[in-house]
């Protein structure tokens, strides 16, 4: 119990064992299809369903005061899991159409899952985070990203210039009118791109070494779109400018 | 403090008085601005900023333990205030070229922050509210909303078909291929129309009596978008469609 509690609080915790933490049947069973699950600790009397048993994993019964003590959510599902963190393998940044979201400096765990959930919506081939950006594997993450952290890679990078390595172009994003920034609407957003999003409060600083800055024009006041917000309609427009996206799987126009 | 307890928790109380509650020494800031503010209170000890003491309002002091206790946060700003609602009387929908954003059934208040907050960045003319929505005046929402609910009307109708009404075309959002829907992407936008978003967990019913249908393509899994995700991409796809926001102020790309 003690070490379940560190894996939820204690980000060094959760790396040094290669983990996170899934909460509630719908994301424990992702973590299962997904075949990262480790562990399964449930609280006493709400066993949870069949197939989240039967497994390779070990499955604790906690009593109630427990479970609730450990987990980090006034009212906490009835189950959850430790699982591996899918490993980086998966990564190949090999095509010159792949694109990834950059998360630079993020301090909202909601944040960072809304853009980790807008990247995969989007196809983005990852989710980049530098170290000024909270941990992409804390329980609040996980969760606000909707288990997108088990379906596409996140790349923890020292600086944004390992990016620049990779051969991305880097994109930064800005709501500040700097007379540099492109319209979203306008650009060319194809080829080899590193969206960048930056922090909340200060968002990304203008002496930031990108390529490019881009803006999506709005009415308002100056702070009307938050980081997670912006996030979703620049991905969203990212994917639009790629083809596979344009149309749904079938090829006619819909939401697939 | 009785009353300031039933402010927070009680929809009817609040509609009763015709108030909602402003947290933190911004959204105070903005509603003095807005010359909406009736009575400020704040934690003892942390006088807020002097353009929010000098007013026709009333101010109080309160012990901080009472502070603490009304408050819906754990670490509350230092400084609330009690405000009226906007009158409806800035909602004019005379002109052709308008749209709303329609929030039905929206259960979470920080999605219908969002939604809120959409609107008000796409030049959204109102935000229009259905019975089955949570109230756009908690204290909840209207931080979510990062004070959009003062910048924008916010109107409550009995039921979609009072949109209709006034002349509004009802266009349903859906994450469901459903034979029916256009590409955002593809879509004509113009004209009057009143863009309808949906309950986070069941969308809008497939038997809703809209006009037409719009669905955002996209990778992924199905639900990879949430309700206030897909507001937001909705909404700047709106306004880029109206040839105001295409540009900022100045006519020249970038954001404003």
């Amino acid at each position: 119990v003690g070490r379940l509690r560190r894996l939820f609080g204690d980000r060094r915790a959760r790396r040094e064992e290669g983990v996170f933490i899934a909460q509630g049947e719908v994301l424990v069973g992702e973590a299962v299809e997904a075949g990262l699950v480790r562990e399964i600790f449930f609280r006493e009397g709400q066993i949870p369903s069949g197939h989240l048993l039967a497994g390779s994993w070990v499955v604790h019964e906690l009593d109630g005061k427990t479970f609730d003590s450990v987990n980090d959510t006034v009212s906490p599902q009835g189950c959850l899991a430790v699982c591996s963190r899918p490993g980086e393998s998966r990564w190949d940044s090999g095509s010159n159409e792949v694109w990834v979201l950059v998360a630079h400096g993020i301090q909202d765990p909601g944040n960072l899952g809304t853009i980790l959930r807008s990247a995969e919506a989007a196809g983005a081939r990852a989710v980049v985070v530098t170290p000024g950006t909270v941990d992409p594997w804390s329980p609040k993450t996980v969760r606000a990203s909707a288990g997108a952290v088990m379906h596409l890679p996140v790349i923890e990078v020292a600086d944004l210039e390992d990016v620049v390595q990779l051969g991305f172009v880097l994109v930064g994003t800005t709501s500040h009118a700097n007379g540099r920034s492109e319209n979203i609407w306008e650009a060319d957003l194809s080829g080899r791109l590193a969206v960048v999003v930056g922090n909340e409060a200060r968002g990304l600083s203008g002496d930031e070494s990108v390529h490019r800055w881009i803006s999506i024009p709005h009415e308002g006041r100056a702070e009307s779109l938050n980081v997670g917000m912006a996030a979703s309609v620049v991905s969203m427009v990212v994917a639009r400018s790629r083809s596979v996206t344009g149309m749904s799987r079938d090829g006619t126009p819909g939401r697939d």
